[in-house]
């Protein structure tokens, strides 16, 4: 690697939502965690000049561009973060790989499986030249979620035979919500099932160790015109659109479905952006024969667990402060029961970037795990539109040899 | 009908768990309640003589037989109480029908479809001698069930979105739990799926006012081989069999679903004996385009509702400790703040089908809407066993006509 | 005793709220446990003629009279259960001793120390004659709470350090409220104080085995004028008033304090009747050394363990339903997550005392142990009349030699 | 004020936990809020060059310096940040304020009233040549709180009548824990009373813009012998001493009092290191005629809140996400459901100073707000000592004219 003196210098694509939390991880990573080698926030890129010069001075980067290319192909980059809409990560990804970049991307990995398969395979070709990637899968670094996974690994849960995973949002209900990117096909690849439907797939996945073999799903759009937005914005723009009428909605609104994993288990799945009420409400439940884990992203900082081989009179669900220096990241924060918040897992997600790269060792999720996400989505889609139970395609090799690896070391 | 100066004199058949919750219930009704007519606890059924005449003294019924036939025949007898396992509902109903008795069946109305529709067309039949015909769904009777009800009926809801709906059990998580009845095709015509499958179906149709049309579903039994019991008994069976070998599990431990409402809303369901450290939790979401509830059994006296019509600053979930006066029976019971339990769903179902038949009218839920609840049933079986999508079949008649009613008046 | 043919006839005095509850309990205990003695429910005492009449035939008494004396003085009777207001359990108690009669008292045991220590002296004497005495303290019965105290006794807790406890309602802060008996010290005795207060003293201190050395306490009365009732009625009485004006409320509406234990850990006490919102929040923490308990009564049915002796990394508060066979109580009630209600701790009261009686032994809480917490309600007036630390006066001999018992057996 | 060009030169005394959380904040504050200014984190001061030059480095600082009166002296200082013991803030704040340095000093403002009588007069002094003085009672900037305070100014909970609050930790319950500075009176002040119970006095002054009026307390040390500390560290010190033998703790393990409030309420309080299993759990629920709200900083994100107006069969705690745009400071962060941490409260706190000091306005909590804190304290200590009720002393002019503010604008 080009590591020039342990200095790792970041190129940022994309400076909405993702982009800002990026930002806000990649100062503060090297102030908390000790690490083999230094960020830089190097460059930052958008398309819009005034926009993506202010963000470069609000968000702290050295120097903004508005090309792309210019940014992956520039010697003074070592890591491109890809923070853009699904339709261009490909695009972008194979350029940073082509000039030799260490490439974060955002998830989902892309928005087709053929997409995602030509990544990943770029990705093995530059790994022989020491280049790293990782797709971004954030949740993987809550440490309630760290430690959900340390306890199955340990056997705690014993076999698993039940996962209840939910992403529940509510942005959407508002039918007068504007026509943004992430309703759009073309721009998004699907809705709620690729956005936030693709977190749930990967968590249950790399928790249990375990992948889903097989789908039944519905997916439904409730709302199926919408006022065009007045502007491109994402996430965060207004009710009500640009008085200039109204558009379709190409995308789910809500996919549910059920599913057999690869170790027996029954599991149920639900993503949709219009459960009245629930915010960013990630809910799993995982029941194996010896425990169960119960967790919610909205109450991040404490898990449940329930071992059953307490004694009966005892038994009951353990919330679980997960603020000690005994758990996953917490020794390099504040003292327990001082609990941090949501942009904390993407600067444990650079934490784990950064030590991979400095010390040449492969970070996960790779993009081989991350195109397998993306094949389940596939399925899920197929299983919707035939109304037919679907076998998720496997990829020639195993992906998680070692059990869906990824945590802290 | 016969109701002897206003007393209704009891008949009850089977004197186990569900014995118990409904004599506890017939003892109390008229102690709380303030009702047209009076119980009398009359006479029990039971096959085993010493054990149905312990049981008589202990559960307060005048008398007892070991003949079934005898009870519902009998000119003492105004209603018969079904308590039976699935198999031998029917057989009982039909002849209790037969000879102009009121009927209280306990869930699921039957093990199979024809059945059901048998004992649904001879409910009709009698209905026109003022026969009274009612299945025990009594989770319809939990007062925060019936504020759910309500509220959806007034639209506090709007449009429903999504369903979310689980009945979680782990009494059998241990291998070495023995093969009871309950684990029994023959009698108990499905496992986990009838048995408390059958109640998150009602209820949620019941709350909703909607029926399932469709389902795609898994199920599957994750212990094929038990130790045969040492007795006969049920749910309260201890661990450890009789030292005589195994025998097979024919019935399901889990099954899960995902549905859609007639209404357009997309619905998951679960229910599953294999949910360890789970012991009766009945959990429901319900999610419209104006609000949301949470229901959970465990917590029986407590409903959580969103009304997402309220400034956006002070929305949120509202744990409503559902025991003031102005809720659904509650009158008639504690101060404010004062709990109740379990059994007194069966007080409450007491209540309500001793004024339907003292007053004339029909109580709800019917056997027509139990044959719903079955076709469903049936569809989900149908669904796993064929890993396809399968419509619910639809009877001639629409069964809830008036919104599948049936609370408090 | 005289319990002919192990039938204990029962006299009641007072039909209200816990004359209700009191009788929903006699008619199930034996219904649910197995007893070496049968209950009868005899007779019901109230002053007004047509609603004892009425009293009786709806809660199930066999006849009534209208004259407390002809019932504690009656051949016919056993036990004399008394569910009067505070001014009269002394004379009734008095005197149904003096007819040897077992003794069941509703809490407090009497509106002042004076008349406490009498009842106390009494009790004594007549125990000489096998009669047995006990004050209805009913919590003591919820089997959560029971299992605290096991847990404690256990050792599991280590040395207490903190209790923290509050009952919280709220069913008088409309000021126009009428102005009922429970609002009268002549009446009462005190407000919140002896009629909730009186429930957290006596449960903590049996809880943790220790007694209240000394308190510092503040106590207010927020609406000092409310309408005079329509009619006599208790708890239950509706706004609003009669229209004669208004009088003067002449107990505590809430009532404050910090305590000592005898065991060197530091409390606080907080009863109220202004705690909107609050319906029946009787919330109890218990910190010792190696772990932690907390309990609401409106959630009865789950107690919180916290086991500081695990690991760190997975220590929380568990979440157990106390719904096992294991757990105190309900090996004769439903299969485990059938919830039980307020009521139950009632029956389990009737349980634990019908067992003392027939057996010949000494039910608790006695009246002694009622009495100190006479002590402990009169040094928490004095010190808010005084503002000052007021000790606890303490009787002759120790009240509660094998450290406050009185649970299951 | 020199506010050279809009930046703010900050110069910070101490950097250990709380020198750490205020980096994170002077870092994060510019990169989150638009203001009139920028930070600029000049220099960092502690008493071990290594220490302090390896924090400098960590932490972001520019430089740093052994000598703390160089650094409030310096020119190339606007604000002087102190994040030392209680026993130097005072000495420390009187010379930056000499120097003419807007000054933030973390709470408790000093160890004793007449020291921060002494500082509050200096603020005075030196506000007329505007320079700005604040206290860092950081709790008061979670938006939860904000939001209480809101409510409360408002109307809707109508008149106060009861506080309950708390601050329960843990980290001591171990007798081997060593006696590090905060057990130290001569360094610390007191012990839970001032650290902790500092938190709860303010902030509850603050959400119900009432002071406490007079107090009855107890205070507690449960272990009075620990082993010496190894090194002179703070929080984090491992249990353990150096071997070299124990020395006495000299302030309260636990505080608890009771306490009027000048509006009419009644109040509980307790700060304790010795609640088993409580981490950092600072609640408060406060009960007024027209409604109540709960929080827990455990669960910063979620308030509780009961609206008394609203129909008696929906009232009850509504569990707000406190996550929304229309929630103080929330506009800047993360969409709905994305919860921060406790870090925030800083960032939150540098916001309102920074905006304070750039448009020439007076932060809060004045040195005025601290030193009213500060005679709370000492009546809550007077009272222990004496078992007696203590009025809590009153400085001449009205604290809070405007009702304690201090919030968002």
């Amino acid at each position: 690697m080009s590591s020039h003196d342990s200095i790792l210098r970041v190129g940022m694509v994309g400076y909405a939502f993702m982009g800002a939390a990026h930002s806000q991880a990649w100062r503060t990573v090297n102030r908390v965690f000790d690490l083999p080698a230094k960020v830089r926030m190097s460059l930052v890129c958008g398309r819009d000049e005034p926009k993506v010069a202010e963000a470069a001075d609000r968000l702290g980067w050295d120097g903004y561009t508005t090309d792309w290319r210019r940014l992956v192909e520039s010697d003074e980059i070592d890591v491109v973060d890809i923070c853009t809409p699904g339709d261009s990560h490909g695009e972008i990804a194979l350029a940073a790989l082509a000039a030799g970049k260490h490439v974060l991307c955002e998830k989902p990995l892309a928005n087709t499986v053929a997409e995602a398969r030509e990544m990943t395979a770029a990705a093995a070709r530059a790994r022989e030249s020491g280049v790293r990637t990782m797709c971004g899968f954030n949740y993987r670094r809550v440490p309630a979620v760290a430690l959900m996974r340390q306890l199955v690994a340990e056997g705690r849960l014993g076999e698993i035979r039940h996962v209840r995973a939910a992403y529940l949002q509510d942005w959407i209900v508002d039918p007068q919500f504007p026509l943004v990117w992430r309703l759009q096909k073309d721009r998004a690849g699907s809705g709620a099932l690729g956005d936030i439907g693709a977190h749930i797939i990967d968590l249950t996945q790399y928790v249990t160790g375990q992948s889903i073999s097989g789908v039944s799903a519905l997916t439904e759009t409730f709302v199926r015109q919408r006022p065009l937005p007045a502007g491109s914005s994402g996430l965060a723009a207004q009710a009500g659109g640009n008085g200039r009428g109204t558009g379709e909605v190409t995308v789910d609104d809500a996919a549910v479905f059920v599913a057999r994993l690869d170790g027996g288990g029954l599991a149920t799945y639900e993503a949709t952006r219009f459960a009245t009420g629930r915010k960013n409400a990630l809910r799993v439940e995982i029941n194996g024969s010896r425990g169960s884990v119960v967790f919610d992203l909205e109450r991040l900082n404490e898990l449940e667990f329930l071992d059953a081989t307490r004694p009966a009179a005892e038994q009951g669900f353990s919330r679980i402060l997960v603020t000690e220096p005994e758990h996953p990241y917490l020794d390099a924060w504040w003292p327990p029961g001082h609990i941090i918040g949501y942009e904390h897992s993407f600067t444990h997600q650079m934490r784990d970037f950064v030590e991979a790269v400095a010390t040449g060792t492969d970070p996960r999720p790779s993009f081989a795990d991350a195109l397998q996400v993306q094949l389940v989505l596939d399925a899920v889609a197929q299983s919707a539109a035939r109304s037919a139970w679907v076998e998720v395609e496997k990829e020639g090799a195993p992906v998680n040899a070692s059990g869906r690896g990824g945590g802290p070391a």
